[in-house]
């Protein structure tokens, strides 16, 4: 068994609060006995729901916070009111002071950026965070960032969000040298937007030890698996994620409505079961819940604001892969031999050379 | 019966040539008898197999082109080489001199923008065209728009593309007033780009009788039918349409590696079909098999390069009805309402504030 991984958590995020989080941390601990927790939210309500659960309530400490982000706060006014004293700020603040490994928030999402980035900072040389997602494909999983922390990025933050998604890639995937892409499109008289085709030219001359570039992939590539990790700038990347969330929902319903038709497609339903719960749990969104706050001293676990308990505890298993792998020290290694090699410098030079 | 209706027929273009586009027109014309065709190509390859078919014979006209544009000439190569004497070429210009209504290739689409852009010219008023692609929906069909022709559009062009966008919705769904969205992202903390934004405020102010501007939709909304027409630039909007069939792909497979694992599931397959072969029969890209290129002076069809027959026919009935509801005069229409309104000026005005 490893050492114990302490995971701070902000027990009010999410739509439905401190309930789904305490569930969520008894489920992933029972699988991941290693777990330890500090929970941050209003102990008056916290604090009974995690001794209801005495296995639990044994490597769990609860932590009064007295201001809660809500859901539709927009991220200046949660910076406002809840910097310092909220549940989401202290959950965050728990990374940097090094009490926790790892934090996991269901809450909003742009108070969670503009929280953690006011508190962790960004990494040395690293501009600008991404949010990387878990994508499920044909041979396994991938790794798609940016799918939205930012809009735009030039070739420098791309070869940054390879670096960053190659190192997540070797936490969670156990791959030696990941495969990455860039996100592209094909259409033959766009060759491509400038700064993707830059990003491709650094990434192939720098010819990295942690990552094997193998150059241009279209949305429909994603999901084949040919790439463990897929580099995009977050509008393109949030909409490519939110698109096969909405085409793989279509399906179910489209499939739903069929089966549900005749006696004959439900009894064929019943019979062919297995192959429906196999496509439902290969596309279950809670499976692989958990967008990664990358770029920052200390990483940061955004979980689907409407997770039921065993997203959440998805989210939590995730948070364990990244501490026990060490995901903060192994950006900083990948970041430092590509700076080393001297091609972040070369990259500045040849932007400026473009302009 | 309506008038007939005339399209060219790029007879060279596609995987598979000219046997795939005669036996389109064939399966379209069963369908929809009042198309004519005039079929670009070599006499010798595409004359016979015409012959072969008497009530097609009965309505076509072919028409010899001495060169092929290949599947991966580069466009400059497509026009340096088959301007004036390819059957692309030849197709395009048989809707430019008023001989065909539409024209639609399989042809590559690089070199197809190209040649359209070259011989048709944009419309008074419009920098950009664009590809529009059919999209099935829970509710039925929407529009898409860019989703490749070009990277980045600037607010004036996505404007351009929603006026373009709704006169085609009102061509093919037969709707009054087109349900605009602009594709946008949600995530909090980015208030979306700059572009989109500023497009948002014109459409809003624009108040055109031709659509109704609804707001920003994600990448999840596109399939829920939410709106006819969703506007973006070409770069994401191609991301997406990629994405979303690389996402009905995958799961198709999910399911078909399910159904054959048993002999059980196998047979609740069979009891079920009608329900699978409605799924696939929705998320079939043969009937929806089409992007339109819109905003030249004439409308030119791109079919999949990988169509057969039955995907050829389809594009060739989405080019009848664009004839039969004149697209691009209500193209025209479109933005002179919207150029009347004094708008364009406006924004022009705005954005140059901005700048």
């Amino acid at each position: 068994m490893p050492t114990s991984i302490i995971i701070s958590l902000d027990a009010m995020g999410g739509d439905a609060g401190p309930e789904m989080v305490v569930a969520g941390a008894a489920l992933a601990l029972e699988r991941r006995p290693e777990l330890h927790f500090v929970l941050f939210g209003d102990e008056a309500r916290v604090a009974p729901l995690v001794a209801a659960r005495p296995k639990l309530a044994a490597v769990s400490r609860v932590v009064h916070a007295e201001v809660v982000v809500r859901m539709d706060d927009k991220p200046s006014q949660a910076l406002r009111a809840g910097r310092w004293k909220s549940s989401m700020w202290k959950a965050i603040d728990a990374v940097k002071t090094g009490e926790a490994a790892v934090c996991v928030s269901a809450g909003n999402t742009g108070a969670l950026m503009a929280m953690a980035k006011f508190c962790l900072r960004t990494m040395a040389g690293i501009e600008r965070p991404a949010i990387a997602a878990i994508w499920p494909t044909l041979t396994g999983e991938a790794i798609v960032l940016d799918v939205g922390a930012t809009i735009g990025a030039d070739a420098q933050q791309l070869v940054d969000f390879a670096v960053m998604g190659s190192a997540m890639a070797r936490s969670v995937f156990g791959v030696d040298r990941p495969r990455v892409g860039l996100l592209n499109i094909g259409v033959e008289e766009v060759k491509g937007i400038e700064e993707v085709k830059m990003a491709g030219r650094l990434l192939r001359d720098a010819d990295l030890q942690e990552l094997e570039y193998v150059g241009y992939v279209e949305g429909d590539d994603i999901g084949r698996g040919i790439v463990d990790v897929v580099v995009t700038e977050g509008f393109a990347g949030n909409i490519a994620l939110k698109t096969a969330e909405g085409t793989a929902k279509q399906m179910g319903q489209y499939l739903r409505a069929g089966i549900s038709r005749t006696w004959l497609t439900r009894l064929g339903y019943l019979l062919a079961k297995s192959a429906f719960d196999r496509l439902k749990e290969k596309m279950d969104p809670r499976k692989v819940n958990g967008g990664v706050f990358l770029g920052l001293n200390g990483v940061v676990i955004k979980s689907h604001g409407g997770a039921d308990a065993e997203g959440f505890a998805s989210a939590i298993e995730l948070a364990r892969d990244m501490a026990l792998n060490d995901l903060t020290a192994r950006i900083v290694e990948g970041l430092a031999h590509y700076h080393r090699a001297g091609f972040a410098t070369a990259a500045s030079g040849e932007e400026r050379g473009e302009l």
